[in-house]
């Protein structure tokens, strides 16, 4: 395993630069990596709000984050071990040829290295992908599947949050062939951070809470990230009508699927759980219920842990999955933790086993 | 058209009785039958309450309802041209049969009626009918299918919210047998007002406020009488996936429907869409969107108008009908009072066309 | 008393127009007036959605307003009887004169002709009154104290929603010169929609969901037009903290005032309540809640009723006062209504007696 | 400083009870101290769900906590070194004796042992105090006041919510006697998870969502004991009159706070600012904020700090103190913890520095 600081530095912590520290995933960051003993945070930029202390802009990390935020360009940059870039699409891109070529890893919060092709990322992003060439190395960051890959990785594509849901969701019953894959159907619930801190009419509590929408019904950006995906563990192309709602609260994201057994092939709720008992067993962040259990988003509200219940109607032949997570962290900054924990050899789970926050 | 009052009173208002008056449908029954100058409520009962002004458990009624709660045995219900029901199952299967003795029309908002088959309610419900011999008689009040079937009624069970939002949302693609009825998914997301006035530990607020959960994914009671309906329209019989989830709101339903095409039919969106449009064309409550137009809850909060939309994945051959209702209304008691304005002459839409709130 | 109509057409509706139509006061303004009968909104202006359908914008007033948003100065305002402005400060009294001269009149929700020292304006909005000639004249439209002057008004100033609150709660007893005017303590809490529907971080439910905050206890622009008003019935001259809170809901307000008796005044809680009770026995829109019972703000949720209760601390010799009102209602184009009604004499509570959504 | 460990163990964690552990405050402590190396939770109790694993009931506490709730007089709790209360009141005091005597150290989070008068007691709890011999010897546990009797005590009162909040605010002002102390008064804001995870109708969230009410306005339990603590550190008997109010949201408490200033005090903003300063400076759980900073609740949701801002009115001569905390944190669990860490040794701190979780 290859660490910056073994080659660099005689520093023994590991060095951290967020680039966009000003966002929802910014915040996680920090909230989730500012206490760590084994790593330090030593530039977070915003163009923005260059020269403001952190915790001006949040107070919760007072006494955590003793930093101002700096111009985009800070050089310091150039002396982390790793960078986080926690932006809109379209920033990474154009910054991490640069950072690689000075031995810096990334990883990358955003869309921009999470497709492989670089037609279907223009087609969906709407403008040309600035480095294409770098799809092709870019490790997909979602450590369930791909723990070996994120270890070596230069760079690491954190997956969305709506796919990271829906894939743990379909792993196991897409692996174990016994779902009709061409007739998926994930109906995903989430909070309204997920839209981001960004200053809009359509995020204002007044418009969205005690009210309930679906949307993107006619194509939404995580929709191709999550095909690519399940077709490379799928044995026949995958079929997906996926409808991200919108609920009125925070955090949180409750993805329910719907995967209809496969023609022939025979089977029961205690075999498909056990399929997801199995995949999962090692896996400390995620959790299959019980049978007869049910999660709730706030079971996992600030945690990296995923929870899954998977139930069955006979009468139907389908399997219903329902997945939680919390969007910001397993969903986002959580998993990003979880990818440089592996990349920089610290122990999967340093840093997020704080249990949830309930009530 | 047969009125009590044409035989009874000379009173020229319609007087009406409440059943259970100390729920949200019992509130809400009051707040849109409070102002009207076409009928009156003379009785209010409660068995705890017995005694208190209606208006000191729901200040919203002050001025507008200057009754007390009565025992539940008032004589004066018999008195009654209409009794409301809005309790919960049990009561009215005991009650209605010396109603209608008495002359009375039942409009009951709870379960005791929705079922025809006794005993599939047996089963559902864990406790023998005690007036199965009136469930033949009762009309299914869903006025946009049984509009006339209402209108002469003695009894009318108001379906439940889940199954309204569902049927108004399929009916048309029953209809015109363009969808494989065995494979159909209702994935519906409800505010917390349907689980009642009661006291408990899973409604407060701090159990359910950020957060959401599926329930009932096991089997919900609304599931035989949203069965039962669609298999009155569906050629063949229906199957159907059920999974209603909590959201944290007060008010509101969202119905999300996956409709797969039939093997064989050949379809579009513009074909579909037209079929909810011929289908509601004239329907006072029923809008369809334009294509390409999403509901959201709060635009029918507090109104007795459903939203729908229809969109259409080809790739999966899949429609995506979303419907929302306001539970309360359309859902239970602004729908009990479409059927009593049919049942009594008094214009289908008399009392129910006031505008949403919103914000 | 004058009405457009009597002079200018042989039309018997009233005719609107509303400056402004895409806030909150906008749609609230429409959805009230919309099913009205007596008076009919003929032009909806906005710069923005100019062209754009209002049940576009706001699907609630579907079947309700069928008009399109036109340009701000579109030459059928000039026909209307009179224009509500429904804009934020500045917009009104750059329009207002010429309107006057072409005979419509005015009613203007925003801040503009409230204050009636011009420097005092420049002082609290940064900017120079563009027709301070006007302020004069200009009624401060809470009819609660200003009935008469509003019958006869051509311009008429909406009070604000905390001003509202505050002055209701606080009048019966500096009427009664009971208590010490230079101790008043204001304490308010409002919900989000105060903010108006505009692009913002600030007022994002990720927010503002899920906390309280103070704001604005350096100086809120309500604060110079309470004492305006207030010191306009007091005795002697007032001194008051107020001190706005955000709270995590879309609407209301709950003012908790705090009125220490003055120096050898003996009363009790009987004299000052009914100090309360005598004030509003005649009002329709003001409730003086019995003794014991405290309001909430979803009592009046849409409405435009105001609830009071009071208290009294023998201890601290200070009398508790609680006022809750909908921001948007009685706090704004509910007022801005009862104003209407009372200028065209079309019956002061006509469209406005409407019962709370509860819950 | 006595620890049982020393006395009676070899073991070297500290063995924890927890009387009670179904409620808000028994998941919290459960939160803060399972993921601890110090110290070890051995037994939990609960009457209603004896052996039900803990985390079936509260799923964020899986992997943390591998417990069942076992029976309310489980003889495991005389070995514990310390026993938690989580109880409502009047449990405590029947158990607290017999504990002590077992050399049992007790942290009681009810109001049991909070009043040191057992007449007043009984006058608000309306029962009999069953040990009012030890109401002396009690330490009321607000570390920032008590620190060194907390260190030795045997019997800790953990202070309640609004006291915590109320004290801290007033604190320095009246230790300065720069207020008039008879002219206080605290209107405080706080979330519904105050009133306990017990079933009610008064709790759900379809009552408490979208509205905000006062309570207790006529007399609330914390009243007495905010005035004992202030009595204490007053020159002259308190006079304040206390209004809590109920805020549509899940945790968190907001107390603003009005104190005049004593006639013939002079002072300005940085005078009584320093106040604060000074008196906080060496308090790491307590954050003066800088002039002109406003807090929100969400700045220390589920940490241990308490916020502070102090502003001033000039006009009124009145300091306006606002106060957050998290009620369940800093207002009951946390600071419970806090005063465990200080009885055992264990560094006031520990388990209690993690950020807020914001958004």
């Amino acid at each position: 395993m290859l660490t910056r600081s073994d080659v660099k530095g005689d520093d023994s912590l590991v060095k951290i630069g967020i680039i966009g520290g000003t966002g929802y995933t910014g915040v996680e960051l920090m909230r989730l990596l500012g206490p760590r003993s084994d790593a330090s945070i030593s530039v977070i930029t915003s163009r923005e709000l260059c020269g403001t202390p952190v915790d001006t802009l949040f107070p919760n990390l007072r006494g955590i984050i003793d930093l101002k935020f700096s111009e985009p360009d800070n050089p310091a940059l150039d002396e982390c071990d790793v960078v986080f870039f926690a932006t809109p699409h379209s920033v990474a891109m154009q910054r991490v040829p640069k950072l690689l070529k000075a031995g810096v890893r990334v990883i990358d919060l955003s869309a921009d290295f999470r497709l492989k092709d670089a037609d279907l990322w223009q087609r969906w992003y709407g403008m040309r992908h600035e480095c294409p060439e770098l799809l092709a190395e870019a490790v997909y960051g979602l450590p369930e599947i791909n723990r070996d890959a994120v270890i070596n990785a230069r760079l690491v594509a954190v997956p969305g949050c709506y796919p990271t849901a829906v894939q743990l969701g379909l792993l196991p019953l897409l692996e174990n062939k016994v779902i009709a894959e061409d007739r998926l159907i994930a109906d995903v619930k989430s909070g309204v951070s997920g839209a981001g801190r960004k200053a809009s009419v359509d995020g204002l509590l007044a418009e969205v809470a005690e009210s309930v929408k679906a949307y993107g019904v006619e194509g939404h950006r995580h929709f191709p990230e999550i095909c690519q995906e399940l077709n490379r563990v799928s044995a026949n192309s995958v079929g997906l009508v996926f409808v991200p709602h919108l609920v009125p609260m925070i955090r949180g994201i409750l993805a329910t699927l719907y995967a209809p057994l496969r023609a022939g092939v025979e089977s029961d709720i205690l075999e498909l759980h056990g399929m997801f008992e199995r995949r999962y067993r090692k896996e400390s962040f995620i959790e299959v219920l019980p049978l007869g259990t049910l999660p709730e988003t706030r079971d996992v509200r600030g945690s990296n842990r995923c929870e899954i219940s998977i139930s069955y109607s006979e009468q139907s032949r389908t399997a219903i999955i329902i997945v939680v997570e919390d969007n910001l962290v397993k969903g986002a900054s959580g998993q990003a933790i979880q990818n440089f924990n592996l990349m920089f050899g610290l122990g999967e789970t340093t840093g997020l086993m704080l249990p949830a926050l309930l009530p």
